[in-house]
């Protein structure tokens, strides 16, 4: 499986409950795949894997593989803190249909780099599915080397990388150092902001959370690319760019309440989603940072 | 519960085969208690929660409750990604007998103080037994603030605080702001080379990973901070620290594995623990690491 | 002033004595002036400013404005802790001939975003150059913030930003907001190996550290950048990215040592530089890591 | 010289058009030297070194060596970016008088732990005067190690070290092996809030900013620490860790306008400085901050 093109980490909807809403995610997942994306992502931090227990992982997983039906594939996040966790959560989204699984490097306890390459090797040999990294060291707190991941692809361990790091420098070296093994790799960028640059430096994708919102957006770009009309993947960028104004415009909350809180919300104003329902211990979106969110969309044209 | 004294993290021994060696904790355990520490903290970092599955965790959790058996309380750590993945944690341990549950601060999503510190209200009301946080900043990424945790104390939502933040000014703090509220919180350092000085600061007990090598030194030290004598509380202390060398003489491993390898290590040069085997993806401690650490525990005297 | 094109930063040559070497300086500057540079950027970070006194920064600006002879504008780095060190380097730079002063936020002394923003009020009332803040996270521990420093531009402050904080989201953040505001910043990107993906952000020109190597390879690519021929820009940029693993073949030495290390290894192999002389306590490259840095040179045809 | 005691970092006192206030200066370190401190350290961090251009550093270096008057050592620091130009500060501060010289690992530019060695071995070659070493990672960004500190002590190129790390833990690894090593040394804690707890480690010092407000607290807890008398020592940190809070209740303003802003304006409000000045680009504290800072000395009996 070489993956190519627009890759969206799939929010996941509540209910006001706190209860998967099924419904949304269907809606969401559906509006996505009619606008042409390439592949869905789900359990991944946009995903709320870190706040979604075992049982609800499994939910989401199971929807995601029915609901894309063979449509495309489903990358499952098999996101914990270290191998032998990691492992079973692998082994269960494999079981239950992923089409890939994507893992961090180990986190919570300390290491060196020698045990971060072993880890996706022990991962590797215990699941069947191709395996992607996912570079976050926003939150894993280790950056992966761009020569241990080339070395892992031509060995056959991995399959890709979700490049989440904010590192363009390293990225660019990532592809130059891929491109010269044969590109065993195949390399999305994880910065919705910058996706055009990134197609610059040779990414074979994107994984934008604000797809979620603007999926027409990143496909019209990922094929301005395709064609190389760089005018066009650039204007098409700037739009979406100023489009993700709806998570800076949050005042009060940071970080995943102001990220996933903005794309839920928009997604709640745009009608796909039944509520913006955040997971504790993160607050939902109200009042003035709602009004926000609606005005970035009126601006750009989203909403009425 | 108020707890006081030495509660050592129980270091978690394995079989060759990785399996858990239920022989050997035992032995540790029952060690430790006749040396007279006064708690098990077992599922803590040192106890290798990150490399446990549920499976083994609740292996642990019911042989430190039974092998314990009432002699000591059993506190365990409930060590999880985000609320709702630390409260099913929480609970099962309940469930197996957990005389206290420990947890962290939220880890790998991305919030602010506020979230931290209702992620530390909404556990306590989904379990009964006493709540202790753990500050652990080097694998959390958040430093616990003392005021809040001074808060949580007064309002009954915790019980005590293992302090493993390296930062005794913000220890001191945090011990003089729980004085003045009535002395809510039971506070424990976790740096067992600078017991001492946390007993200086005010603090109602330690949390010693090399209490599981030296229970009897720990134990003395307490004694003599009971007894006001400080000459010896720092005598024993010097000793102790010099004996820490065993995971500083570590060549090629760093973190967890220099650390815990070398508790594990000496264990089995003690006779105590079978293996000194280490979990996925970190490696055992081999060759020149154990004479190191042998040299080590022969000039403290703990070897022939 | 409105800076737009290529300004390198230029690497300071030294004799083996220690002493500046003013020969090899001027054949470096003429060589990059022939090439076509549009601005020069002295006493930056690639030219040592953190390693040279007063004494020495002067004899380098002087240097600098005597050989441009005013065929294009010298920015000069006054780069010091706190505010009233700052105003005197930039005066005495001033005084020199500087036609711009390059800034960071203050350092070594803790504060907020507010005297972040102060200093360079503070600083640009004092002198009568245009002001460009440099943003260095990795030396100062503070990254500017887009808001900032449009804020700044649009109050007569600053005349540009040298961004090296390699967060190209922000940067493009930047650029959106520097737009929206009449574009009263001149934004330059300090990385070398993503000036492409910048140019494509909407860059106004580029501080390449390597583009005292290969300084026409930048000058024909902004100048493809100019045309609108981004198949050339990318290809160029690949090209000068595989040129900058001069720096990452380095063994045994790294950050400034490796970095400015390898430019003046590779210029002395050029014939430009007399020596590879680096600063105290900086150990000069020998050796195996010189041999490295030619078969680079040579792999990209820019030695025999 | 084998400093042992208090040795205050003095506090530099301005007018508020800026100049500096010698008078008060006087009036404070005669204040210190009247209540028994062992010795001074002017040019510190909270001596405002990196806000105080060369002139004004050298004018506070004569102020000290004259009040002085050979009654206790004058501890000078040279603190700047690499190491030619702390090699011209510590020169300097030599010529004016200075008893020790006080310096931190080099910053800004980016290198290894053995440039950071090389940096202390040229500095001592070119001063006559005693060199400290001063780890102040907050500022810095390099901690300095113990085995590192150690070899340089028994190589005769430091004298001491002034720690203001806030990692107790390698406190104590120093103190252990230092004194291996036969006590080259002289090791002082910076932190006022846990000096206590550094002396139990076997600190030779402490260089306390809160010093400059109640040098008799500090002096008292010396000699009870010198009498084996830990229950004083103990009450003694207690009291001092509460007036402490001066830096703490202070709103809007953090890191160094906080700290020293606090301490400024206490010696204000005690009468020993003739106004609470601040040195651009960090503002005065004010109003409520101002009334908070005398509550605490109220509530501490140091104002009526």
């Amino acid at each position: 499986m070489s993956l190519r093109g627009v890759v969206p980490p799939v929010v996941t909807p509540l209910l006001p409950t706190g209860e998967f809403d099924r419904e949304s995610f269907d809606r969401n997942v559906n509006r996505m795949l009619d606008a042409g994306v390439h592949g869905l992502f789900v359990m991944g931090s946009s995903g709320e894997v870190a706040y979604s227990t075992d049982r609800r992982r499994d939910e989401v997983t199971r929807a995601a593989v029915e609901v894309a039906a063979g449509r495309v594939p489903v990358l499952v996040g098999a996101i914990d803190m270290q191998t032998a966790r990691v492992v079973e959560q692998a082994q269960r989204a494999q079981d239950l249909g992923a089409d890939a699984i994507v893992i961090t490097a180990p986190f919570y306890g300390l290491g060196g780099p020698e045990q971060v390459e072993r880890h996706f090797r022990v991962v590797a040999e215990a699941v069947d599915a191709p395996l992607y990294a996912y570079d976050l060291p926003v939150s894993v707190h280790t950056k992966l080397q761009p020569e241990m991941l080339v070395r892992l692809g031509v060995d056959g361990v991995l399959a890709g990388v979700k490049d989440s790091s904010g590192d363009d420098v390293s990225f660019r070296r990532l592809v130059l150092a891929n491109r010269d093994a044969g590109s065993p790799l195949s390399l999305l960028t994880g910065h919705e902001v910058v996706v055009d640059g990134a197609y610059l430096s040779g990414a074979d994708g994107a994984v934008p959370g604000l797809g979620n919102v603007d999926p027409h957006g990143f496909v019209r770009q990922w094929e301005a690319y395709r064609a190389g009309d760089w005018a066009a993947v650039q204007a098409e960028q700037d739009r979406l760019s100023r489009l993700m104004d709806i998570t800076s415009v949050v005042k009060g909350v940071s970080g995943f309440g102001a990220g996933v809180g903005a794309f839920k919300t928009a997604l709640q104003l745009l009608g796909v989603f039944t509520s913006n329902q955040m997971p504790e211990p993160v607050p939902s979106l109200t009042g003035a940072n709602v009004e926000a969110i609606a005005n970035v969309l009126r601006a750009e044209g989203l909403l009425d």
